[in-house]
């Protein structure tokens, strides 16, 4: 994996082992190992993609006050900084990942930046990482099992199901959502790709 | 009425009922009834309220393809068009009841235009006959009796449990969200109005 960023795996490991507690870490590898498989699957670069999984969280653990800060540096956009918190760490990530890992190839930073709200027109890499992270092993919400097995068949139908659950999941919560997710739920809907039976 | 139209109430319920099978209109009467309920409990005008009930869904039962001309006739916007079609009957009928009905009446018409998707900054009377959609006495839903009570308490939070009710709805059954009914819903969460418990 040396040609996408300057140090080995394990330095890698140990940055991102540092930024967060040991569930988090956990479900990071297994991101990582399901990215990679979905990608020798349909074709996309599997090192990129396990890279992707490894650092797609890496500010998720921060402190809220920390992430604010990193919005207000990076000049994130303002209805980011009002929308739902649990937003903050992909984008603030993107950009983290890039001074502090020097992560410099931009398919996956914006897979990074992409992996929770997802948005209209994902890359074939983005759309991975989105869905690795709803179906990677330590995943155990009901009916996950049958996600797993239709994902390695249709990943666009997977992302249909993985951004329609992620919609139905805030408004249970009453959270909002972010306007950019259901935009790409609708333009997957309006193509015929919808969530599974 | 006399205001508002230049019809008699039996002139106007013979226009709306030829327009629909039964079980609409007594849907049709049940809206009506509600929101001038609702009117009188939260200072709108009850008759603007009961006439909008009588008049939200004049083309309701309309064919798709009668639909689908009346929306290139009034040149209404590309989204709608290519939207879910259950959305066309509210956008043609606040055309269509000012052509036929003699309707002029702004607020009037916008509550009918809106009616079913929402949006950001609805009037009162937009909200009366949105909600006033949702808990008429023919509506037998699950929950639909404590909402039914709540309504009366509180417009605004009766109103985020439609909308966020109706998005989950919509994506349970694989349809598209029209944005605006999205943004509407976050409005009302962003500022702490969440749907019910």
């Amino acid at each position: 994996m040396s040609e996408f960023f300057s140090t080995t795996r394990e330095q890698l490991l140990s940055q991102v082992r540092a930024q967060m507690h040991e569930k988090r870490y956990l479900h990071t590898l297994g991101v990582a190992e399901s990215a990679r498989k979905l990608a020798e699957r349909f074709g996309a670069d599997p090192d990129k993609a396990e890279l992707a999984g490894y650092v797609h969280d890496y500010c998720k653990c921060w402190p809220i006050p920390k992430l604010h800060t990193y919005l207000l540096r990076y000049d994130l956009p303002q209805d980011i900084i009002e929308g739902e918190k649990e937003l903050w760490h992909a984008f603030v990530g993107a950009n983290v990942i890039q001074s502090e890992l020097e992560i410099t190839d931009p398919e996956v930073i914006q897979a990074v930046r992409y992996h929770t709200t997802g948005r209209v027109g994902m890359s074939l890499l983005e759309k991975i990482v989105c869905v690795a992270d709803y179906i990677e092993p330590q995943r155990s919400f009901p009916g996950v099992e049958k996600i797993r097995e239709l994902a390695v068949k249709d990943l666009d139908q997977a992302l249909s199901e993985a951004l329609g659950g992620t919609i139905a999941m805030l408004i249970e919560r009453k959270k909002t959502v972010y306007p950019l997710t259901l935009l790409a739920y609708n333009d997957l809907v309006s193509k015929g790709i919808t969530p599974f039976e």
